[in-house]
C-alpha cells in the first residue's frame, strides 16, 4: 500500500522546492520594490463568489474543486487570485486608491493534467485597483518584466491585445449579441490547446458562418510590427478606443523601457470573462505561456461593489521553474547545507556548540543525530552532498584547531574556528 | 450583495500579511541554518492517506474538509504537514537518512472557530526522519526555541512528556486494551478545551472507574521541578523507557542551551494518534499553546513503508502573530513603501526613470498611476502613510536637484538624486 499525490498535483522535493522558493522570493522582492502590498486570502471561497458572472463563467463548477462544508455551505478552491482580490476590495472600501497589491499562492483548476499543466499550481499576481490610466497597465507589465529579467530570462515577450477592439470588430461580424461574442472569444482562446480546425468547428457549431470564420481568422492572423498592425486596423475599422489604448500602452511601455517586449497579437483574447479592455499574455520563447492578465473594469461591480477600474497580471510559477530548469537558469548548487560538524569520541557537546556558532553566523550546519561513528558521519555528509565537514575530536579541542575536509576536492586543512567561519562564509 | 470569507477563515490585509510574512521568513531562515530541507506537498491528499490509522483516528472525516473530485476520488484538505511527509518518505526510500525536512504552509481543520482558533491556519514544521536518538528530538526543540528567540519571545516554555511512560502507567490502571488507553489520552488532551469535570465525565462514560479517574488526575497533576517529577515517578512506577528518554532529552537540552525552557507536564498527551514516545507542546506565556509535536516511530509503517523512527514539531504561526501583535513584538513601521516619486507638469517620463533607479537600489518606490496633479499625489502618499515624497518638476530636472519631502516631520530639503538614494537607504 503506497499512497500517491492526488491526480494533477505533485510534491516538490527539496531541490525543486528550493528552486520554486527562489522564484517566489524574486517575485516578492521585485513586487515590493514597486510598492505593491501583500495580501493573503483563504485557499477556498464561497461558490457564490467563484461563480459570480465574470469569472470562469457558468461552467465554473466543471472547472474547479467544488465541495460543501458540514453545514452544507457551497465552497470551492480558488481558481485564481483575482476573484478573492475583488472580494477584499469590495468589502474594504476604505483602502486608499490606487490599491496596489501582490499575492503569491497556490490556485486550483480541474483541468486535464498534461505536460506543464497541473491541477494545483502557483501564481504570482500584481494588480492595481482604482486607476483608469494605461500607466497602471504599463507598470504591472514592467514589474513582470523585471521579475523575468532578474530570473535570467532574455527572449521572453508579452503579447498584447484589447478586448474593446475585438468586441468592436466581432460586433460588426456577429451582431450585437454579447454572449455570442464572448463565446467566440472563449473558443478562440483555445487555439493553443486545440487545433485550428477544431476551433473553426466550434465557432461553426456556435452559429458563426463560414464566411465570418474566414474573416475572423484573417483578422487574428494579421502580423507585422506593432505600428503596422495598428495602422492596418485603423485603416480597416477606423479610430476606436481599443486601438487608442493599445497605442497609449506602447507609448508608456517605451518610457518604462519595455517597449521591445510587447507584441500586438490579435488572436489573443484570454479565456476569463472578466476582462474588459487590454489583455496580456507572457511567453517564454516559442509557445510556452507563463502568465497573463489584463483590464477588468467591471469585476468590482459584478462582485457587488461600486464600479472601480482595475488591471493586473499573473505569472505561473511552476512553468517558470520548469523552463528555468530546462534552460539551465538556476545556479548549480551541491546542497543547501554548507557544513557537517562531526564528533569523534565524547565530543558531541562541543560539536553542537560549534554548530551553534556557525549557524549564528548564517552558515547552514548539520551535526550527527544518530550516535554514529566518524566513518558513518562522513558517509552521510557525502551522500547528502554537503560540501564541507569539520571534525571535532579531543585532540582538536585541545589544540583549538579543527580539520576542515573539502568533500568535493578531497582535501583537508587544519584551521581555528574563526578561520573556518571566514572560509565558509 | 457582499461576499465574505468562508466560516473560520480570514484575509490577512497588507499590514497583517507583512507580519505573517516576517514570521514565515524567520522560521525559514532558522530552519535552513540547521540544515532542514524544504518540501512542498499538495494542499489536499487522498482521503485514504488522511484517514490512515494513526492520524486523527477514525473520526477524521468529521474534522477535515472532505470532498470528492469529478472522478469520485475521495480527497481532503491536509490537516497537518506530517501525514504528507510520511507519504513522501515512504514513496522515496532513496532519500538519505536522517532526512531533515521543514515545511511551512497552510493546513485546514473543521474545528469550531473561536478566539485564536481558525479553520485555515499556517504551520511551520521541522522533522527528522530516520534517527532513533533523542538528539534528534532535542535539535528540533532547539530550532523551535531559536525561532521564538529571534521573534523576540522570552517567557515561552515547552511542556514535555512521554507517551511510553503514560502507556505504562495507564496500562497498570486500565488494563492492556490499547484502544481504551488511546481513548483516555484523547479525552485528557481536551483538558485545555473543555472543563476538568467534562473530561472526567467523558472518561467515566468510556468505562474508566471513579477510583482510576481519581488516580489519573492525581498523576497528571504532579508538579515540581523536572528532577523531582522524574524521581517521584521512578519511585512509584520503577525505572522504564519513558522516564529514561525524558531524562536523556533533558540532558541533551542542557547541551543545546534550552534546558531551562523544558518542563515535564504529565497532563500532556497530545490528541493525534500517531505519537509513540516523547511529546512536546510549546506555550507562549500562560495557556496560549502555539505548537507541539513529538515522536511518531510507527507512522511510516502505517502509511505502508518500512518502519522508520521519526520526530518533529510544528509551530502555529497565526497564534504567534496574534501574540506578537498583542505584546508589541513587531517593530513599528509606517508603510512598506518608502517613497513616492511625484511628477509635475510633463515630467512623468523622468519620474518613472527616477523611480526605476530607486527600485534598483532596493528602495520600495511608487509613482502616480492616475494622471493626478501634485496636490492629489501628495494626498495619496499621505493617506497611504508613505514617509517620503520626491518631487520631480521641470525646474528640478534642470537643476538636477529634487525636493525630498519628509511626510512625517513635514520638512523638505533639496538634494541630488545620489543624496536622495543615500538618505533613503
Amino acid at each position: 500500500m503506497k499512497f500517491q499525490t492526488p491526480k494533477g498535483t505533485r510534491d516538490l522535493m527539496p531541490e525543486d522546492a528550493a528552486k520554486m522558493q527562489k522564484v517566489i522570493d524574486t517575485a516578492r522582492s521585485v513586487f515590493e520594490s514597486y510598492g505593491f502590498l501583500p495580501l493573503f486570502t483563504p485557499a477556498f471561497e464561497s461558490f457564490e463568489l467563484l461563480s459570480a458572472k465574470g469569472g470562469l463563467g457558468e461552467a465554473v463548477k466543471d472547472e474547479i474543486y467544488y465541495f460543501k462544508d458540514k453545514s452544507d455551505r457551497e465552497l470551492g478552491l480558488r481558481f485564481d487570485l483575482t476573484m478573492p482580490l475583488a472580494r477584499v476590495v469590495v468589502s474594504n472600501p476604505q483602502i486608499p486608491k490606487p490599491f496596489k497589491r501582490y499575492a503569491i499562492g497556490k490556485v486550483w483548476r480541474y483541468d486535464q493534467p498534461q505536460a506543464m499543466r497541473w491541477r494545483e499550481f502557483w501564481q504570482a499576481d500584481v494588480d492595481v485597483i482604482g486607476s483608469r490610466s494605461t500607466l497602471a497597465d504599463a507598470e504591472c507589465l514592467e514589474a513582470i518584466c523585471e521579475c523575468l529579467n532578474r530570473l535570467g530570462f532574455e527572449s521572453y515577450y508579452i503579447r498584447i491585445n484589447n478586448r474593446k477592439l475585438m468586441q468592436t470588430i466581432f460586433g460588426k461580424l456577429l451582431g450585437s449579441d454579447k454572449e455570442k461574442i464572448v463565446g467566440a472569444f472563449r473558443t478562440i482562446d483555445k487555439l493553443e490547446k486545440i487545433s485550428e480546425d477544431n476551433v473553426k468547428e466550434e465557432l461553426k457549431s456556435n452559429g458563426v458562418s463560414d464566411k465570418n470564420i474566414e474573416k475572423i481568422f484573417k483578422l487574428i492572423k494579421i502580423s507585422g510590427s506593432n505600428k503596422s498592425i495598428l495602422s492596418k486596423i485603423k485603416k480597416k475599422y477606423g479610430e476606436n478606443e481599443g486601438v487608442k489604448e493599445l497605442a497609449e500602452l506602447l507609448k508608456y511601455a517605451k518610457i518604462f523601457g519595455i517597449g521591445k517586449k510587447l507584441k500586438i497579437d490579435l488572436s489573443l483574447v484570454r479565456g476569463l470573462d472578466y476582462y474588459t479592455g487590454l489583455v496580456f499574455e507572457v511567453s517564454l520563447g516559442e509557445k510556452v505561456s507563463c502568465g497573463g492578465g489584463g483590464r477588468y473594469d467591471n469585476l468590482m461591480g459584478v462582485v457587488g461593489g461600486a464600479s472601480l477600474p482595475a488591471t493586473g497580471i499573473s505569472l505561473g510559477l511552476d512553468r517558470i521553474v520548469e523552463v528555468m530548469k530546462d534552460t539551465n537558469l538556476f545556479e548549480k548548487r551541491e546542497s543547501s547545507v554548507k557544513v557537517f560538524v562531526a564528533n569523534v569520541g565524547e565530543t558531541i557537546k562541543d560539536a553542537i556548540n560549534i554548530a551553534s556558532k556557525l549557524r549564528k553566523r548564517g552558515i547552514s550546519t548539520q551535526t550527527d543525530l544518530m550516535d554514529r561513528d566518524l566513518t558513518k558521519q562522513l558517509e552521510y555528509a557525502d551522500s547528502s552532498a554537503i560540501p564541507y565537514v569539520v571534525i571535532v575530536g579531543e585532540e582538536e579541542l585541545r589544540k583549538k584547531k579543527f580539520k576542515l575536509k573539502d568533500m568535493i576536492k578531497k582535501t583537508e586543512v587544519e584551521l581555528s574556528l574563526m578561520d573556518i567561519i571566514r572560509k565558509l562564509k
